[in-house]
């Protein structure tokens, strides 16, 4: 695990960390913010961001400034990368498929299954890697994201309740199954044999699994994947099914973008810091 | 004034607009965060940031979230270009002279003086601009900025006065009569003749007109550029001298660049925000 950057910032530290991944076979980097609290050698709760289609580790770095709500909280917040990357890593032209949108899952299809196994580098590699370098609380762990990053948060907490102890979501692609990016992106990575989806939807984990705790959700109202592929809806309605604990707010105007996700990143960092207190 | 985009943040809205500058000759774009008061028609406080050298209007749109901040205080947040851009203008190769580094004075030395009135649009043109399109107090002005935006900053509310009623910079180029950024550009825009220089110094402004109201300054210790081209000890000395106040704050461990910028940005709009009431 080795350090790239660092940047003091509201008392703390942000940093880049780059290491080689026995899970994904290859160098994976993921940026993590240490409050003051961690600095001094606090053990400390930790909150882990996934971020959406296109994007690495480095937007969220700059989207709703999760630093100064985290230093507030003395909450370590780490954005692990969207998926494995490198010339020798499979990828496709579109951007809803292979680098960048690794929809979080462990692939069992050729080519993807050789390098994509972001389930386990993020449940089992991932943590153990920060418990032992890092004053992460293994008790106080929290998952977060964006759009496919909310897939993937709702997805991993669900089918990892005794790691992850809190769990929400913006815009979140809440039922994958039943929309074209999730359709997709299953297809190639687990094969056509629909069955198996729906160990890697949330509105199916839901209904399968349940959930102890609550669930907090926000979606923009002008947000155009809103009705075709995030459906909301759809998990509301599961939980509901499921006697599930959920927060759904709908926020009239907002979009799918940088400035949605500002809005509501202080109530999602604060939502996690008083469950994993 | 012609909008090119626009999306919900914060109860308020993040807008681009472009125009035809009469002043530079060129189009210009700037970027301006309304708060919900504005959107419902009252007049409110407005805080003026210029960016620093290799910025446009765009970077402080993320840069330490200026939304959030302004929403919380009833402020219109406008964000200038950093100079007039276009192949008909004139440009260098380095990254502190030409386009994104106009030092936002009005050059008078050839190639630089055909567009390069970076003064006269933003005491003017932009204000009037703005006053005429949206609901800006004009009786409440204020303006900040980081690095080359930093000296605009005190440079253009030290000699407009009646103009900006509330002043504040990070890591400002305070004296760059004496730095090798400021003294290549000041040659280049405003001629060899020295004397004009102290025009658009701010330690020498700040001798020559004072200033009425109270500045301030956060600066980091571990900025690369503190000793050679920010020089705020230059600037302390200048405030002792003219009986100005002046809060310079120190800041152990922080550089120059994002981290720093989006650790006091709320304390910068707080500032404003108090003294602009």
């Amino acid at each position: 695990m080795k350090l790239i950057s660092k940047a003091k910032a509201f008392g703390g530290e942000q940093r880049l960390y780059r290491h080689q991944s026995k899970v994904t076979g290859t160098e994976m980097e993921f940026s993590v913010f240490l409050p003051r609290e961690a600095l001094e050698g606090f053990v400390c709760p930790t909150l882990f961001y996934l971020s959406g289609l296109t994007c690495s580790w480095e937007e969220v770095v700059t989207q709703g400034l999760p630093q100064m709500h985290a230093a507030k909280h003395g909450l370590i917040f780490v954005a692990p990368d969207t998926s494995p990357r490198g010339d020798n890593v499979a990828d496709d032209d579109a951007y809803d498929l292979g680098q960048s949108a690794s929809f979080y899952l462990d692939a069992t299809e050729e080519p993807w299954s050789d390098h994509f196994k972001m389930e386990t580098y993020l449940t089992s590699e991932l943590p153990k890697l920060l418990m032992g370098a890092l004053p992460v609380d293994e008790d106080a762990m929290g998952i977060t994201g964006h759009s496919m990053g909310g897939h993937g948060a709702l997805t991993l907490a669900l089918r990892h309740p005794t790691l992850f102890h809190s769990v929400s979501a913006l815009a979140p692609i809440s039922n994958p199954v039943s929309g074209l990016w999730g359709r997709k992106a299953f297809e190639a990575y687990l094969g056509e044999e629909e069955a198996h989806w729906d160990d890697h939807d949330a509105c199916a984990l839901i209904a399968k699994l349940g959930w102890e705790g609550q669930i907090l959700i926000d979606q923009g109202l002008a947000d155009e994947y809103l009705e075709d592929q995030l459906k909301p809806w759809a998990f509301e309605k599961a939980c509901r099914l499921a006697n599930v604990d959920l927060t759904m707010r709908l926020h009239g105007g907002y979009d799918h973008y940088y400035h949605f996700i500002a809005s509501f990143m202080a109530d999602h960092i604060e939502w996690h810091a008083k469950r994993l207190e």
